[in-house]
């Protein structure tokens, strides 16, 4: 199957090309410590095989529900003077949304924030109730509008992913992931704009060069794992992703600097249905203990479905918690 | 209201109270260590006043879905050859008897685990596929079967509360939350047997003594509030206790070292309806993003409805996460 319409974006030449490095990871770490949760690391057994257990890294536990709280830290708090001047301004479909309306509340800075029409009513709420300015627009009108916006009224740009500060943010999830378990084999990872996984490899592969790093991508939305395949950055359309329920991971293709540092360090990425998707969504609360959305549950699913190696030792990201309540009930009924 | 039936066992003379040190807790912290998770402290916002937080200590999150793994590990681990050559026996109406049960499999012993026959069968079923053989007999006839099969068959106990080694490793809870909390004012403790708030308190006040340590109860099993009243150790008809939804909260007394803890070490005892019980699930679900029991969540009820004081830094223990999947669906829908 090929969706895509376009290749795109190689940097226009080799010295384009920036990586985001493992000392950048750690100044990150230093830099976001007194606001970001050291997420744990919760066991989840097998449905079928209950000694075989898989570690989750529960990033739905942060105080805003997703990893995204990282990279907008990390990447606020070295603008700050600018952005308590002029505001900020962050386009998302939702968990980037609500981490940097968090952050501009607990920093005090005016937060604009563009999300997509049908973006979940529950995260836009999220996003309100934090005092942010909330503007929708089509889903195909993000950047552009957010561009606009920010040319004029000079907002501070807090980008979802192809940044170097956000993907350096996002990297810190795999440095406390090396430090918890260090004897990991395989870390599945969910894949949108490409940031949380780029800093991850990144992470992994300057600590533990042999653990294996898979991105993880919906069957509906695996425009990461046709990119891969092809060795070239494709763009799916957008009418396309949005098919699938994980909302958090209907990005046509991924950014420009985490393709970078994906076709660098990431060993795989693999696929998974809206069915497994589900069914991971459902296992991970009723055994995991652990409200996750449907895009945070794909790496979940992957394991489930055997697409790790079965005997290694596998961990998971959990990237996010925003599950709308009425689809949680129903999957636990189900 | 007076439901009480009985005042019973205080100690025969002082020198029968023993009780736990902070140096206990702290040698107890050092043997569990290796199987038992640090659980992260998981910010909960007010659902009427967004910017006062609960700091949920997420004990939901160990790999048996309960606090119940320190103690127990703590026990065995002082007791294991005895137990290898012998077996092991607990008496439970859920998440202790799946601690003992995952600990026996991970250990290789022998585990026999006696529950009430009205024990939730998610929770029964767990206990079973962790390969233990399950005895279930009526909730009264707990205690008495336990003695006599522990006497025919020299199984090694593994008590539920009434010890100072598992009040010791419920105690690592406290040791933990004052290094991840050091400026906590309030601890909010769902109480049942006691010996988690034992352990608790006995470790907070060592180290904090201007920390308030709060139990709280369902108003169906109130049996630690009214002793405190009293100041003496009372206890309620099973048949009375059985009544609310938080299954592991039905004890019809706290145990007689939790009691001599508590009297000392304990501010205040709090209750909490079932209507609030069950909303405090449901919030923990949605906005912290945490399964949690009834029972798990009676600490958070009682802050949700103002019985911790406003302004303060409070901390609640969500001690459990095991609910059956058709209550919460419902909750969710609510």
């Amino acid at each position: 199957m090929d969706n895509s319409y376009a290749t795109t974006d190689q940097p226009a030449s080799s010295t384009d090309t920036q990586l985001v490095t493992l000392d950048d990871i750690r100044a990150a770490a230093n830099r976001i410590q007194d606001l970001v949760l050291r997420t744990p690391i919760v066991a989840l057994p097998h449905p079928d095989r209950p000694t075989d257990v898989l570690h989750l890294k529960a990033e739905s536990l942060q105080p805003t529900g997703a990893f995204k709280l990282r990279g907008a830290y990390n990447t606020i708090s070295q603008v700050l003077d600018e952005s308590r001047d002029l505001g900020i301004i962050a386009q998302s479909s939702g968990n980037h949304a609500r981490a940097v309306a968090w952050l501009a509340k607990r920093l005090d800075l005016h937060a604009v924030i563009v999300m997509p029409d049908a973006a979940p009513p529950t995260k836009v709420a999220a996003v309100r109730a934090l005092g942010a300015e909330v503007v929708l627009v089509p889903a195909s009108q993000r950047d552009s509008h957010t561009f606009e916006l920010a040319a004029e009224h000079g907002y501070v740009e807090v980008p979802p992913y192809d940044d170097l500060r956000i993907i350096a943010g996002q990297g810190t999830v795999g440095l406390e992931l090396i430090e918890q378990l260090p004897d990991v084999d395989v870390v599945l990872v969910p894949i949108s704009g490409g940031g949380l996984i780029s800093g991850i490899s990144t992470a992994i592969k300057a600590l533990r060069p042999e653990v294996q790093v898979i991105g993880v991508e919906p069957e509906l939305a695996a425009d990461a794992a046709e990119s891969l395949r092809e060795q070239r950055r494709i763009t799916w359309d957008t009418a396309l992703t949005y098919r699938t329920v994980a909302d958090g991971l209907r990005t046509p293709a991924v950014g420009i600097h985490p393709w970078e540092h994906i076709r660098r360090y990431v060993d795989d990425v693999v696929t998974v249905s809206e069915e497994q998707i589900l069914a991971a969504v459902r296992h991970i609360a009723v055994e995991g203990r652990l409200v996750a959305e449907p895009s945070g549950a794909v790496a979940t699913a992957a394991w489930m479905h055997d697409l790790a190696p079965r005997g290694a030792k596998v961990a998971a990201i959990v990237s996010g918690g925003s599950v709308a309540p009425a689809l949680l009930a129903k999957l636990l009924t189900s």
